[in-house]
Formats: structure tokens, C-alpha cells, sequence
């Protein structure tokens, strides 16, 4: 019995993330690696050294082709990668994919998205991966895809095209409220909060019902632990709940009532935005993020190098 | 000729402020004193020693009547002086006063106003003598007021009544998303904005048509600087009218249409506000805050001593 022959390498190459899959030839992972050297870490140390030093970790044969996606293609990362403009094609990602020069290897990056509006301009940069992973799941159609984080985005699909995005500062708008504002006195000292949280769930739906209010639903966090008893970890619910029903809110304006949400997620945020999407009265196709990263880096394999 | 006789001393005692007027008979401006010793100052220094040391450069007489008003009835004020709950006529403001026990003058602290609403808990503190003074100018019937600032308010009156009131925390919010997330890059080495830049009028105006979409409408400040040439002035005056633009959407969705506006302020951001109002469609009756304050007190004292 010989081992199996690896294919390519597949790699999500994120700010603070780095990840790296070898792929055999009948697309089974043979190997994987994850560490902190995101694009923040590889731009002090060098983006070649940092992926040598997996390859050799995972003993892969010289000159094999590798496939990247993510924020080793921004303009502070490796090689950039440049943005496909919307609307765009996902099955136009993989030939817009930047070659590595000069390294012995085929190594490529792929592009992320850019939508050119005036009024909303808005980028994307490694999610554009995840979507052509997970485009076969969904199947044609309309699609409205929420892929929650830092920064939430959330796609308006359509027969395979990406017609348009928003991003949405809810994780990062999260932190800088917590920790720089008055709110931090009423949410200090809160443990982790769960989607089953009543004031969470209050608070979404607040939000879906009247999104305007959002920044007095900020402050209510506060008037609320001075003269209602609310308590640290029902205040950091109802801050939670404020800022992703207002994203809910946000993103359910851009398409027609009745357009079927698909939830891309890995890990702990994936409940708290199913019970979230439950609170706006949705009920989401869930499809892990991980697997569709590499689905998508898959399906840009194949298409790069028949593979 | 003699010396125009003290008849009260009016006090506005705000978090980081504190100003002291020597008010005489006939309503008049004796004298007057601003410094930084607001509540945070002065719970260290002593609330007492403060007052004291203003009252003597103003050489107020010995056992003169002191009204005041704002965070120093804060509970980490001098002298907690509690809240009336909406509805709250106005006029039932100045009988809710404290006074300051084992003091040998006659100094009282004004309440603020709670909302004791589970949805929409709120306080204020300072606002509510404001408004007391801005009430006779603004006549009877239904008013919607604007009062701008770190936390401003937007307070529902009714025939001389508080109907309701919301905070919104956008000064606050700006400071913390201008210094502590990833748009501090696009707006670094901004001057100040003002109201006549276009890219603050279109963000207000797309905040009043969908305010749901405003934490996107913050990524478009990053994304519109990267793909879009958005200058930094540019860039700081979309998250500027973004927030400004969310909040009055919020105070319009609670009142009927056509409810007038005022704006009780003084300085700059009146102007800021007054051209936000504008590309929301509304031209508000303008009211100084710093005469609103005085008048607010001067009719507490009237009420309170007959003066």
C-alpha cells in the first residue's frame, strides 16, 4: 500500500491567522496546520518563510501548487491580489488569481471583491472563498449568505453571481464600545453570553422593529444598570443583541422579504447568530466555514490546475 | 447710586464643568464664574470648598440663596438628588429639589428625569433645567428637542409636559470608533469637518432613508478610503453625519410627522446639527443652551423663593 499522492495546497491566510491544508488527489486533507502567523505576523517575518516552514512541516513534495486566499493578497501583505469588482461571478475568483514571482512553485493568491458604489463602497478579502465553497450547497437562485465576524458580511447571491455586499463593524464596534465607553461600568465584570438570553433576544428584535433607535439602545445599557437593575451580564446581552439585530435589520433591507439566508460560521458565534436570526423570525441553512474555505480553495484548484 | 442688590446664586455642575452666575433683583447678570471643577474634580476637592471659593470671588453675600443644577445631584455628585419619573411636568421640577443638609445657607441641587421604561430605560441630568428654561419660548403644545453633546437628548414635550426622552450616545460613539477601530486610519490627520461638506449631508440623508444599514455605512468610511479615494476630511465627515444622521432618524421615528423641531445648543455644534436637521429635511426654532440653563435655573428660584 503506497501513501497518498498530495495535489496542491490549499492555505487561508488571514490578519491574524494563518491555516494550511495538503490535499490528495482525491481531495482527502492529508495534512493541516494552523498558527498565529497572519498577515500581521508574515509581514514583519516574510510570507515565503513563514509558508516554507509549513510545507516542511507537512513534508510536501517540492514544487507542489499552492493555492491561498485571504489577507496575504492585501496591499500590506505578500503579493496583492487586487479585488474583482461586483457584480461578480464566483466562478471568475480562481483565473483573477495573482502568481507569486519569482518563487519555483506555482504559488497564487486569490483576489478578494470590491463594490465600486459610491454610496457604499465596501471590500472583502478571503469571504469571497468561503462563497464559491459554499455556492454548491446553496444551489441557484437568490441568496442572502451572512458570514458573521470582526467584521460581518453579508451577500445578496444570485445565480452564482455575487450582486452585491455589506460589511458590517458589528464584532469590532462590539470590543471598542466594551472597552472605551460609559457602558463599560455596566458590562463589566459579565461572563460569556448565550443567544438564549432574554435581553439579547429583546434587543434584536428591537432592532428588526426599529433600527433607528440603535445608538439610544446603546445608551439604554446604561440607564438601564443606573435605574433598572440591569444586570452585567443582561447588559452585555443587550449590547450584543443592539449591534447584530441592527446588522439583521440592515441586511434584510437590501433584499426581497422571503429571500432564504444561508449562516457560513464556525465555532461559538454560529449559535449566537442562529438564535439572533431566530429572534428576527429566521431560520438560516447553516454551512461550516471551515469546510467551505477549503471547498472554495478546492473548486480554485480544480480550475487553476485540473486538478 | 448703589450696587445692584444679589438676590440668588445659579449653579450648572456638570461632569467636567462648572459655571456660577450671581443673579440680582431685577434677573440680571452680576457676575459670573466658569471653571473645570465639574463632578469628577470636585467629588475629590470637596463639592463645599468648590462653591465656597466661587461664591467668595464673586463676593456673594453671606447666606445668599445657591440654586443648582446637573451631576453634581448625581450619586457620585455632592448631594444625590434622585430623579422625577416621566411624565414629568416641567413646572414640578424645582419642589423636587434637595438641600444640602448642614449647609447655613439655602443651597439646593435639582432632580434629573427618569424614563422607567423596561425598552427604553433613560436619564438626564442638567438637560431637564435647559428645558425648563427653553419651555416659554417654545409656547404649549408638541415640541421635539434636539440637545446635542457627548449624550445627547431628544425629549417629546407635551403641554408643558416630558412625555418620553432618548439618549443617543453619538458624541461619545465618535470619539471611541474615531481613536479605536480600523477607520482611526482613514480619518488620521483630518482638521475639522463642518456641516456644508457634501459627504456629511449625504450621510445623514442616507441615514434618515435607512438607518439600518449604519454600521455598514461606518465600514464604507474604511472601504470608500481604500477603493474610493475617500479623503480623510471626507472620511471623517461620513462617520460624523453617519451617527448624527442614525440619531435623528431615531427622534423622528418616535413623534408624529411635522412635529417641530427645536435645537437648544450653544457653540459649534449647533451648526453641525442645524445643517444635519437641514439635509433631514427640517428647520428647527434655535434656542441657546447657556441662556436656556440660566433661565431654567431663574425659574427654579422664583418657584423655590419667590425671587
Amino acid at each position: 500500500m503506497t501513501a497518498p499522492e498530495p495535489a496542491y495546497v490549499a492555505v487561508d491566510w488571514g490578519t491574524s491567522s494563518f491555516r494550511l491544508w495538503l490535499i490528495g488527489r482525491d481531495g482527502d486533507v492529508l495534512a493541516e496546520r494552523r498558527s498565529g502567523e497572519g498577515m500581521t505576523t508574515a509581514a514583519r517575518t516574510g510570507f515565503a518563510e513563514v509558508l516554507e516552514s509549513h510545507l516542511a512541516a507537512v513534508s510536501a513534495p517540492a514544487g507542489l501548487p499552492v493555492l491561498i486566499c485571504g489577507m496575504a493578497g492585501a496591499k500590506q501583505g505578500w503579493v496583492e491580489a487586487g479585488y474583482l469588482d461586483t457584480p461578480a461571478a464566483l466562478a471568475d475568483i480562481p483565473a483573477a488569481a495573482v502568481r507569486i514571482p519569482g518563487a519555483a512553485a506555482d504559488i497564487r493568491i486569490l483576489p478578494g471583491l470590491a463594490q465600486r458604489d459610491a454610496a457604499a463602497p465596501d471590500v472583502m478579502r478571503g469571504e469571497e472563498t468561503q462563497l464559491l465553497g459554499a455556492a454548491a450547497a446553496l444551489g441557484e437562485g437568490d441568496h442572502l449568505v451572512c458570514m458573521p465576524g470582526t467584521h460581518s458580511k453579508w451577500v445578496r447571491l444570485s445565480g452564482g453571481k455575487v450582486a452585491g455586499f455589506s460589511t458590517f463593524m458589528t464584532g469590532e464596534l462590539f470590543e471598542a464600545i466594551a472597552r472605551n465607553t460609559i457602558l463599560s461600568h455596566a458590562i463589566a465584570e459579565a461572563g460569556p453570553i448565550s443567544g438564549d438570553n432574554a435581553a439579547f433576544r429583546a434587543a434584536v428584535t428591537r432592532m428588526v422593529a426599529n433600527p433607528a433607535l440603535a445608538t439610544s439602545q446603546l445608551f439604554s445599557v446604561r440607564a438601564g444598570s443606573l435605574i433598572a437593575g440591569l444586570s452585567p451580564v443582561d447588559a452585555k446581552a443587550r449590547l450584543s443583541g443592539t449591534l447584530i439585530g441592527l446588522e439583521i435589520a440592515g441586511a434584510l433591507s437590501l433584499v426581497a422579504e422571503g429571500t432564504p439566508v444561508a449562516l457560513v460560521v464556525s465555532g461559538g458565534l454560529g449559535t449566537l447568530y442562529k438564535d439572533a436570526l431566530a429572534a428576527a423570525g429566521i431560520s438560516p441553512a447553516v454551512i461550516d466555514a471551515d469546510t467551505a474555505v477549503r471547498n472554495g480553495l478546492a473548486a480554485g484548484a480544480r480550475a487553476l490546475w485540473s486538478l
